[in-house]
């Protein structure tokens, strides 16, 4: 992909890549986006400079020794901080999303002391991305989250459009004949996963064109992403 | 896949499956198995009717609404317990894996009153699978896992051999020519989760090949599923 800039018409840019690639996106494809190129073009960008530090970020900051803009920035996307101990930060997002840093971070993005937040609305802005694609693709928005108890990163869909998020698969019945009790299939994160084995995250490799889930993809957008958020009052690890 | 029985050569009907299917494993492709077919062919079933109930199962089976012989062999599987709430139980396995009931499950398991639990050491599953393939695949044991804040499963690698179970980039450049400086991606994982999008877990489909990843397949073993285990002392949520 070219560098995105505020602005730009996401879905424009996308075809023309697709296509000079040889690619054509057309119905039951799912196009997972990298955040950041949503982002971008959705001009979610701060300059640290322009960031008023509160002293409740200073304290915070010094305490993980990092810079007190980035946590100011950090903690206006959040509504909640969940653990904020050995140079770590983990909030829940405006979004509901937990994760590091309110997913804000630095990285692939131009200029220094610039940072990229998560979009506003990221189900919105795939739903957004995948009208004006207008071929019956659908659409996630996929970033790298951690995981509690696993090191390295996995991507989950922060937003998505067009594509069952979760696959129910309660009471129907296994091989055995015995109903499945517990068997939800989180699709969309894993989508977002399968996605992320294929491209370069250093590099401008932003779009990933899924095939073969058909089965998944809806006529109408559906619930988005934020069917996949464990409600507040589900979670027993806050 | 046919039903897996205890001390199957797991490899050899998988070999068998893959040529009926027209598939030749080879070099560089990743072999994605369900934990529950290795855990068959390990023999790693439990008759619940065998089971002798301790005090401590039994009370907290009664505010759990579980079978207190399940409860019981879920704690025979743990380490520690983080949860018991609400119906649910999340502990830390002997393998050191963060998830619901240690991975102790009914289901595709024949037989009334029949649980199956982990494989004893999934990396040295895989690698005896490996061995046993002898063509230069990669093999990866998949489970099913639910997430502190996400709804639904995605699959993880319990095991894995031949495989770089996480790639870390931190220290190389972006294409703004920044260093990255948390990127560790979660291939087995992740591959896991590709995986789990192909096959219908209510039926037989235990066996993916996944290709694509020669760049992640090892011709050493490697240091299996094990090194994504975040360590206990950097765990921030027990």
């Amino acid at each position: 992909m070219p560098e995105v800039l505020p602005g730009a018409a996401l879905a424009e840019v996308i075809t023309d890549v697709a296509a000079g690639a040889g690619v054509a996106i057309g119905r039951g494809d799912v196009v997972v986006l990298s955040q950041k190129i949503v982002s971008k073009a959705e001009g979610r960008l701060v300059a640290l400079d322009d960031v008023s530090v509160s002293g409740r970020a200073r304290q915070m900051a010094e305490r993980l020794h990092k810079d007190p803009r980035l946590v100011q920035v950090i903690l206006d996307e959040s509504v909640e901080v969940l653990r904020a101990e050995r140079g770590v930060l983990i909030t829940r997002t405006r979004q509901g999303l937990v994760c590091a840093n309110a997913g804000v971070d630095q990285s692939n993005v131009p200029g220094d002391d610039v940072v990229c937040l998560l979009p506003e609305d990221p189900d919105k802005s795939a739903r957004t991305v995948r009208v004006q694609l207008a071929n019956g693709a659908a659409v996630v928005v996929a970033d790298s989250f951690g995981r509690a108890w696993r090191l390295g990163q996995a991507d989950v869909a922060i937003g998505c459009a067009g594509l069952t998020p979760l696959d129910d698969r309660r009471g129907t019945k296994d091989a055995e004949g015995r109903e499945l009790t517990a068997t939800v299939e989180a699709i969309a994160d894993q989508a977002a996963s399968a996605a992320a084995l294929v491209r370069d995250k250093a590099g401008r490799e932003s779009v990933v064109v899924v095939r073969g889930l058909e089965r998944f993809v809806t006529e109408g957008d559906g619930p988005g992403a934020a069917a996949i958020v464990r409600p507040v009052d589900e979670d027993l690890f806050r």
